[in-house]
């Protein structure tokens, strides 16, 4: 059994990690922490998980935490997991949920100050398979999750000038707690853009796509009325003709020992709850466009759930492990 | 290993019924049939399904499915299954979603004629632990489901006079196909009562409490904007005085060996894809009624979970077995 | 042209007031106060404005605004409004949407301190056209407008006995603040029943249907996904046995010149953005139960519309001016 | 008065046009004609106008309407209204709401046969003033109104490349019959991108574009979780450097004189119910692309209150009458 800890466990990332893990047969959760909820069961703040953990939150420095756990799990704010990642790493092996470890260059100009100039690995494991050795994992957002495995096959291939990368949220991402954009009769009904041209997840998609190749990326979010799900509809212009069924192949081969990555008919129903990213390709016929669109749920494999994933293989299980369940379709 | 068939897989309990499946240790899933879909591969219908099945819907009959499986889902409507109990129950073990055996007598005044006059157990298994014995289950209503779960432990303490149930449901129990209550346009931002003094599933509810006692019943449903679950508000009018520990008692009393029954705040959010039924007891201290609020899954705990539950008590396995995951809360 | 001030203009109720104002052919809106906003653009706000008002928000005193209106609308909390009608009483007339003196005794015991021992005329015109010659009106609750709608017909007859209000509400009435329960992943897809047995309306019903008779009742609110509307299920015990026509005639009756009271289907889309109250009736032809429901809009007819129709009445207008148009249904 | 009628007004853009005529000081409706409910009240299908229509639906020859009215609105669908326009054009003037005579060239290759090669003007008043002259107009497409009004000073500037239009639609533009889209479970918590690279009504966006510039335009919908209204983000890239407030200014000048148009906050709940088209405008500030996005209800601006719009002008009133109505937000 691998002992895991989750330090921050008050939110919907802490939350879903602890919903995953009730399903994995490998883990045991031994601690989960949070200032505020110090000595609360931890039931009382996820009622859903009655019947599921007995343990209570825990206020206790990273030290302690290290000394009970194989693998710590950060589900903080940025900004707070540079300042637990040094006194754990030495440690135990961390999966950082939050924004401090993925960018290699240009953190202060899209986060602000960071105090802990370490390398980890970016733990889109799809493309990352070197995670399998990682220390310290860098979970990526849950906009870069699905933006970066609609794009990277087509990318990769060389042919593509731009994309503009045209995303839909469900609202958990922006968190637990009640904000204007939360607020009920502001977001149903509706569709909400914000951060249009400036949202710092793009720096991420930048960064990862570039590696590939030198294109052009736009990046607007939007939030809609659901709880969970992201829905990216990625418009990507070629610099020569090509045909769907060779845009197709890229993908299918790329992906081709990837379980999570589904061809599908897009839908955040197909996948509710689960770790899938469904990825979707067709040509416009008339012009130089072939549109991808991938839908995810940001909770699980933009959050939570690759967290785990990251966590099979780092710890050399099936990276399916505990993960394998469908959607909850309706 | 359990083989189990359904029989009418393409709608929304079939559907059910396969995810739960999935994540069943001793269960293998041999055959599904569906008519209509003849020969298609069942992800078809069930995209959510995509990498759990590559089983394809048959049109067989009854006695070819009983020869591969070693229990029968019957999730068909209502009069039909009625035509395949006859050639399924010397052959294997039946559960019967539909309506076609709940009621012991009365069947022809609210649904109409009934070819098939046998005995069936039902299957609420918190109030029916015989269900463990049987060959044919009649897997109760959704809504007195809810409803039964609510009262029963009140009803039999005697002390209760009327009780007047008040049901919110999500659309799916209406099923797969398009109406004008599931379009969307009708049912957001809204609700819609419906059967309002005449609903079907009254006469499970009279049925199952009247074996307790003597209660005047009423019964109303309403659809809410909602994809599963049902909450029940149980105005509850007692004979003579009571007090609020009392009451609780008497429920944490008859259902202490219940593992899917929780003492929760009512909120379909803890119930979602869950088996789970929660209550909540609150005495108006003001007057003679006191509210016990019930909280399940429309799909799970108030058909195919519940069905799954019973299966595995007619196979002698752990009630929980396959059904204990915790619900998508968000 | 009748000079309306909105005491307290930032809120839901004060930019229904506004919104509701521009529709009406003899209403000048010469001052909307709001201490927090003084000096702001109420466009700013209530951005849905925008092209139809140009004034600011100001934080004047009482007195201030009673020389540049000839009615004032508080549109403030309970406890507020209670300290600015002994300085506007005397110099215009006052429509309060606040709960400060709706309650002829006992408003202590369920809100707290009452400093303003003055009566006001409840201000449900369908049931007191006294308050035409009024100069305080206390504009009702909204759940309360709901359930003694449904309800008084009835209840005069002297043929009730036992009434069950199982309400269900939008979630504008909880204001313009996000909270826990305004949180869109709380709310949507959910049904979340609230002081239970313990709602503070229940005072209001309470006292206008006693006017009438002595029957017993209970009320059970509920939020569900939806910003606007209130369905209030009244599941009404009869003391002696009715038929539903005769039912019927008593509501047609009481209400035959009450331009808002429609008999229709009942659905919050018919009634959404108007000042109606939809009812329906319904005998349960197996028990002593008849079940009226009402739908309205909980911040027209349940707020600033009635409060505008009791202005009219106040003014000697048809109290149908600016608010006869049709619902937004869809 | 204009004696107005609508020919095929049982769905929801007729339904529409009955509520906003019913605001409107200077019409007098005097026949609606629907085949299927021939006879029938027309508020037994539009319930929510209860107490605003005595007519019955009839079932008559176009000829026999245009003896009866001064004005036609067709509400009928593509392939409809081309047969019924020669019968009314000599006769009264129309205001065609389908497709047919809304394309210039092309009709066929996208809609299929066309009878009746006569000429009409396209019906976006701020853009086609021309509309006051005309006897037959053809009102614009709910998607092109929202994409051409967000991008038509921008494009006749001359600085503009490629545009991508990514438009989020509510389900009530797929009409009022029930289908697996607008199935709750199915569009609930979900976006559902449709026709991606295909739709209809790109068509209609180029040919109105194309008259101003040569630019490329990609366009994809999509539908949410809501009743009405259309936000279409165009993702617009120059061929030259341009800063935001030279954008701006482009807007404000060509809309000088438009009093639906406002520069606003980006929000489907300011426009609901209402006939204006909000508009927001953002540089990147990196890169070469402006968001500019565009709100309107598609019922109205999209549609009905858009032929409105249009009556009023060809009718030589203000534009705005009947329509200055403030959005219902929430």
């Amino acid at each position: 059994m691998i002992r895991v800890g989750v330090i921050g466990g008050s939110g919907y990332t802490g939350g879903e990690l602890l919903r995953l893990f009730t399903m994995h047969p490998q883990v045991k959760v031994t601690v989960v922490t949070s200032r505020a909820l110090d000595g609360r069961p931890i039931i009382d703040t996820h009622r859903f998980l009655k019947g599921f953990y007995d343990l209570k939150f825990e206020n206790i420095d990273p030290r302690a935490v290290a000394e009970r756990v194989d693998i710590v799990f950060l589900a903080v704010p940025h900004g707070a997991a540079m300042k637990l990642v040094p006194e754990l790493i030495d440690r135990v092996k961390v999966i950082d949920l939050s924004a401090d470890y993925r960018l290699e260059c240009g953190y202060e100009s899209v986060y602000g100050p960071h105090s802990d100039p370490r390398d980890a690995v970016y733990g889109l494991p799809e493309l990352h398979p070197e995670v399998a050795d990682a220390n310290l994992v860098a979970n990526p957002g849950c906009y870069p999750t699905g933006a970066i495995l609609a794009a990277a096959p087509f990318v990769k291939s060389g042919l593509v000038d731009r994309i503009v990368f045209d995303s839909k949220s469900g609202i958990s991402g922006a968190g637990v707690t009640p904000t204007e954009v939360s607020h009920y009769p502001n977001l149903a009904e509706n569709i909400t853009p914000y951060s249009i041209t400036t949202h710092r997840h793009k720096a991420e998609i930048v960064q990862e796509l570039g590696r590939m190749d030198d294109v052009k990326i736009s990046f607007t979010p939007h939030v809609i009325p659901a709880m969970r799900g992201i829905m990216t509809t990625a418009h990507i212009f070629t610099s020569k003709d090509v045909d769907e069924d060779q845009v197709k192949s890229l993908y299918s081969e790329l992906y081709r020992n990837c379980p999570f990555i589904r061809f599908n008919v897009p839908s955040l129903a197909s996948v509710r709850g689960t770790n899938f990213c469904d990825l979707y390709v067709e040509k416009d016929r008339l012009t130089d466009r072939v549109v991808v669109i991938s839908a995810i749920d940001n909770m699980v494999k933009g959050a939570s759930g690759q967290a785990i994933q990251n966590m099979n293989l780092m710890s050399n299980l099936d990276q399916k492990t505990g993960l394998w369940s469908p959607a909850l379709s309706l």
